[in-house]
């Protein structure tokens, strides 16, 4: 159910059908020298997939640029503001409204972009109460991962080209990782940094958050396929809650 | 030169040794019943991909939503407004540039994102002077158009799912194009809809403005060339440029 | 019938009567030695009057200023972004709708102001759907123009202060023209100018696009009687749709 | 000395010779039967022409779009946003700078515009410290008012189709003025008009402020002059302190 | 009835009873050595008690700062541009409405607030048309201040820590006042300063505005029992006005 | 050290010996019935003094009013956009810097207004790289309030009107708290409204998450004290950073 590869005459049935579509969003982004830029572009569009597949979800073609604050100063990564961000996601979503669907689901790969999604979601609803909006990133893991993981977590909220998000890769795109030169980083991150402007390059050179020599596919495949399960069951949800509305 | 399969580590030489960036940008948009929803980003994409291979540029993520206001109320069409387009492709070219790019090209595949390309590039161009922007829609085909098509263009200045952009599509595309399906339209665009604002649908049911039976690879191949011969030029062009300032 | 000649007292019934607004739209640009700052402003404003009388149509007051980027660094010229000339554009077109007109028809001198006013036509129309709106810059002259011009254009889609614009000037505001300064140029656009933001002055130092010496009144008056008769013909075309759907 | 009727050859040293831009700023508006929808049109044009001719500056051509929230639902009156007028004198602003202006005087014929006009030349101010900017609506005239008005004002700050602008009228643009019906109001303006929004129908039915049948040209002129002499003063003030900074 | 000490269980009932919200709103700015940096807070607040008390209103939370241009390079001052001051008032009136507000009076303190809260105010009146906005600054004072007055007021529309000001502080927040360095200014305010961006301290180096060693307790009485007068038939007369329309 | 209560004769020196701002930054918002709406407000304030009398700070007025997108259906909330709340906080900043300070830390008591302030801080902090931004919402304090609570969170990182914030009221502002009124509140707050918009009325009709009959002055006490230790060691820490890049 890719949505750019259905033709206009067919798709307006199959919108009615399906009610939602997913957006894949990530970005262009510094993920240390085993890690591609694309990590969070992969990473969105292989879950997506995986989603779409088992709720009859639309995969929209995937937006791969976000908001890279932090890593913006760091070769390769491109960032987007989140004035430019919410505006965007908002026209794709009320064309998403006006062509049919119910449920707007953004799968996100890349954790800056949470502000935007959130604000634009906010906005949308208040332009359509009843259209259902998710702004997913890997929901309901945070056990799983607490079992899986064998380093300590660099932080407590993000996790970045660490065990970690390496595993994802590994399991879901995996051709794209280079184990050869993932590093066992131990970055200290100040306190200060959850409350001041802290640009990454103060206190790490690489942008591996972590010792990303521990990821392995199986950690991977673990956190996924939990994120996964949440994922159909939110989405499963919204249109139930549609449905009852209508 | 997948710019997001490159990683951070690397990156940094190679931007200052290719310096030109081309950003795909198309649209999902009505093609018809025979051309997919994601025609424009196919297109801009593969022709991206010919260009970049003789130019040493890298090929960005494509940008896959475009401002589709004629057809937004046909079924599939997603529209960005021209103020979301502006602002994202200005951020996307502020980080390029501070990556150390100073070549942006922008490989258009859908006529109506090229106010909001000309106006973005215009901004750059204020903030950085020696940013050298190209927005590319099939620059010079004009001449090898008239030659090769059979059928009266339905417009002076746009096509659309005809027998033109279906050629290049063939020659582009193929596994994408069901031509079982094309359709042999001949609409008439009365003067009026080059000077008021006139949704499509007021004069096309399919969003097929010519004849799109006629479509072949062999036609779309030499307009095809000739606009990519032209795309290399401009960008070496605006490369020796470049140097030349520096 | 100008409008800023009437009376509140009497407008509203003569308003209700004509249905017509028509705003001249210029620029103060530079337009070489023989043509005055304000050419577009005197083109625009002895169409409108020209178009008026036969439409019954009230004519605004000239809207004198208008998007001049390519030309902005002439003397003389004076340039208005795209931002403030479309939400400009779109107040006065709300305040004509609320005085009770349903035909607003643009009649412009200057080409570059024809991306501010078909942005600020799309958001009129999106507002009030039975408003009638007309984006015109000397529609449907190509074919007598082509016939008329004795020079060569020097690019396909504009022309500038040369053999065309001059002949315009002669028969619509002759006392402005100084033919005694014409200059017989022949400037060599780049294929480049179009496809990257090129500021006139990398290729002219005069602003005379073309042979101004070749210009007369006889090939002024062909070109404009034509696209008198087609802004009257696509007023009334307006108005008559307007009036269907009453 | 009228800007759009130079041409870009000779203007570039002229303007470095005069400093001045006079920008004449009315309004489209309800005038009550006997004063034409222009009147602050005509007004502020016909003060910026005296005050050019004794100063050396130019006369821009009229922006004649203001502010005109209160009266806005008068028959003939067309309003623009506080947002677009700023933006719009701003952009002109700024490109007489860039042009080598120093002194930029609007002569303002409506109130209404007085805060756009305000924020505009403050704006200006903070990008330009050395940019003269001067914002005129009859400076000034307080005492001379007093003496010559025979009926009482309808209130302490403004003034509208009643004794005094018909002077005005009469004095500088005789030929619009239509005496015959010319209305005596005497319009009771309550306390709160001042405070809270007040649409002026909410207390005259013409939008007459007083008694207009008592309007003379020669009230009119004995203010006028006090106006104009002001505004040379103060734009000879204004160039002086430029020379001063240079 | 202060509005923040009130709880969520118990406001709504109280609300629909009031109907009336009163914003104190000031500025952080200089007022010479002898009036603290926040008088206008103080003034708003004090007015604002003495206000509601009179009319069952709710005082809401002081919003502290202001638009200050004129004095904001004075040590201590704090200014907010127009633009931002005029969307926060406008949020916090959508919600007084949404809570069931019906008069919303704005008690201001400081002349620089004058422009957004009445910008402000017309936004809301155009949204919610039956919505009773009110902008107030010592309401009907004129005649009062001047029997009052000992020296003659350095300027027609403005007055700031001088003779006036200083007694409302005595009146109102004496505890605040240090009349021990009240200085004796006599700044002569040049007539340019009504038409040209003109910082403060082109003309004073004290920001007072007047013989601040004149003001007493007894003059800040009399002309503060007027405004408080006036303030009160204005909220009630909004108040009737609203139930008139109900 | 209130700001607002120091002169401008004196504070300049006082700013340059200080350096440090800070911002109490709350909201108006439902907090059930034994709390006050002005909650968030009061916590700030008494946070901001302690925090300032032993870092030598000033106290700025504080900002009442916040984005309370949640609760904003409740009685007596009032909430103000995010867009709006960053242009705010970003003009205050601008001054401050202007003014000689070089530390700003805003300190919140709302969660509400986190994205905001740390957007504000992000822009600041591109303008005026010396500038050092703090955005403080009760740094640190996870584990001790883990030790502390006896009852269970309702959510992972929102709290309301609970066992905890109300303990931190018994310790802070007792006088506003209603302990009689105090709800045993234990709502279930769905997975969903983690990633879809979810007005806290769908699974509250209280506001209060939590238990508040078990806050205790004690409890608040020893969380909060952790609280402020770490805003002075923050504070004390962005003093030093700047003072060593001098």
């Amino acid at each position: 159910m890719i949505f750019q590869h259905e033709n206009s005459f067919d798709v307006k049935d199959k919108i009615a059908q399906s009610l939602v579509a997913i957006l894949p969003i990530g970005a262009v982004e510094a993920h240390g020298p085993h890690l591609p830029l694309g990590t969070d572009n992969l990473l969105a569009e292989r879950l997506s997939e995986r989603v779409a597949a088992q709720t009859g979800a639309f995969v929209l073609p995937t937006l791969p640029y976000g908001q890279v604050w932090s890593l913006k100063n760091f070769p390769g990564s491109i960032t987007i503001t989140n004035e430019s961000l919410i505006s965007f996601i908002y026209d794709i979503g009320v064309s998403l409204y006006e062509q049919g669907f119910r449920v707007f689901a953004m799968i996100n790969g890349h954790l800056g972009n949470a502000v935007a999604m959130k604000e634009a979601a906010r906005k949308l609803f208040a332009e359509f109460p009843d259209f259902k909006l998710l702004y997913l990133f890997y929901p309901g893991v945070k056990q799983v991962t607490e079992e899986v993981r064998e380093a300590k977590s660099a932080h407590s909220s993000y996790f970045h080209a660490c065990e970690i998000e390496t595993s994802y890769m590994l399991y879901l795109a995996e051709d794209y990782v280079d184990m050869a030169r993932a590093l066992p980083e131990d970055p200290q991150i100040p306190m200060s940094a959850d409350v001041t402007p802290t640009p990454w390059e103060t206190f790490t050179s690489t942008a591996v958050l972590g010792d990303a020599t521990l990821a392995t596919r199986e950690k991977g495949e673990r956190i996924i396929e939990v994120a996964i399960e949440n994922m159909i069951k939110l989405i499963e949800g919204a249109k139930d809650a549609f449905k009852a509305t209508e």
